[in-house]
């Protein structure tokens, strides 16, 4: 007789109906021996506005789900329904795990925690001197963070949009007691010439955004680049840094540890992540048939 | 690789935090390969009153749960929502099976089929020529299609309510063309003189209800005795009539088929009622500790 109790899980957000999280839950508490059931909850398919998460957070919880991933456009509404919320998500003012605790709404970010997990593991021992990100909205924001705790030195924001790299970059500032810079995307020229690394944070190279950030050209062999886009998993910017001989993190692993983090916030239990990367793997493979 | 899709399930109702029917379903989806995760959703604990189940109808399928279990004081109240309604529960006026389909709001009543299933396997061949219902209420109403169902010949609903025992008889001679009779609780020496078996659906015999319903020395071995109460499974009732010499059906066989024929319903998936049986079983020994 299982001992585990079961867990309801779903992910709130516009158009997440495609999501590979609830798989990557599911296949790991079912390989743990958990009954576990993972829901999306489109906030498009079923015609809901972002003002109803407070319903969608009460009702969820009567129903009795143990715990809330938050995405787009969500992550910054949902902090205010909160009762308690982890210093680095409340630091970032954003929230993608949501916990029904006994003493409330606790709320945590993991992507930022994931990031600097797939970071340390998938790219150890690289420079980290001087790096590019690539991309200032919400993604990009919880990478900084990240990029900010592993050590990083100088960072520099880009995004086409000037106001937005320099807010960032300013919070950033503010927050971490230390200069991050900012520059729009022609700066990049100039910015890669020196970097040590790149993350790329913007949805340039999904399927519905096909081609590179930027001319693959200004890469070197010296720099590492990171791609936070895991659909497809390799990207037309990690395919041309392979080519110019950098160092590559793919964003699978990024996924994947956001949700291993999730996973574990919500059952104690430990995910293998190294399990969740392969079925991942498995999920995206190009020749999948949709599910 | 589970190619199964996995199943979210509620029960609604007052009071059904201890409900022993999601670890039925749980346990039996587990043994089957089933993701299956099955949550009580009790009015009582929430502070939602029965009013409010179009908005727990409404929400629990946004959220994505597959089918509501519904119980007291739902079951009527919930007809009125539905899309489409299973003639056996259209003509109960009553559904404790609600499946979110495609099409809509679908309506079951499995707690009249699971007594059918329960008593065909349970007493088979026993005479029904002449039988007493005790407890016109909710239980007894769908008792009492069923035993019509399996060949009752003549059918008398007591209570000791004199005017709920001759509304649910007079509802069941219209809907059933066959004459049904009714008395008060004072009959039943006259009537167990004469019958070939009685069914007990009142509380009595329940943990909070000690005693049996009736003087014990009413029971001649000729009856047989069905009791719908389970929790005890073995009630004073029952024991009683083993004392008698009576042939006996307890109440875990219809609580084990109406949630058989619930999980069939949900999942299309065939479960085993034997395995069931041998679980609730050990749920309900009297020296589990309370989960």
């Amino acid at each position: 007789m299982n001992q585990t109790p079961p867990y309801l899980v779903g992910l709130v957000g516009t158009g997440v109906s495609p999501s590979l999280t609830p798989a990557l839950h599911m296949a790991e508490a079912r390989a743990l021996g958990i009954d576990y059931v993972y829901r999306t909850i489109d906030l498009t398919t079923l015609g809901l506005a972002p003002d109803q998460l407070p319903d969608i957070l009460a009702w969820a919880r009567r129903l009795g789900f143990d715990a809330l991933n938050i995405t787009h456009p969500c992550k910054r509404l949902v902090v205010e329904y909160l009762d308690r919320i982890d210093p680095l998500a409340q630091a970032l003012g954003s929230v993608n795990t949501v916990l029904f605790t006994e003493d409330g709404l606790a709320g945590y970010n993991t992507d930022t925690t994931g990031f600097e997990t797939a970071f340390r593991t998938g790219l150890p021992d690289v420079a980290v001197d001087d790096v590019v990100l690539l991309g200032a909205g919400g993604a990009g924001s919880a990478v900084a963070d990240a990029l900010l705790r592993v050590g990083t030195g100088r960072l520099t924001i880009v995004d086409i949009d000037a106001e937005r790299a320099a807010e960032l970059a300013t919070d950033l500032t503010r927050r971490h007691a230390l200069e991050v810079g900012n520059a729009t995307t022609d700066a990049l020229p100039r910015l890669l010439a020196s970097a040590s690394g790149l993350v790329h944070c913007t949805p340039t190279g999904m399927k519905e955004h096909p081609g590179t950030p930027f001319s693959p050209h200004l890469l070197r062999p010296e720099i590492w680049v990171a791609d936070i886009v895991y659909r497809p998993l390799d990207t037309a910017l990690l395919r041309a840094a392979r080519d110019a001989g950098c160092a590559t993190l793919d964003g699978g692993r990024m996924a994947v540890h956001q949700a291993a983090d999730a996973f574990r916030l919500i059952t104690g239990h430990e995910p293998d992540p190294d399990r969740m990367i392969r079925h991942f793997h498995h999920l995206v493979a190009p020749d999948r048939v949709p599910a």
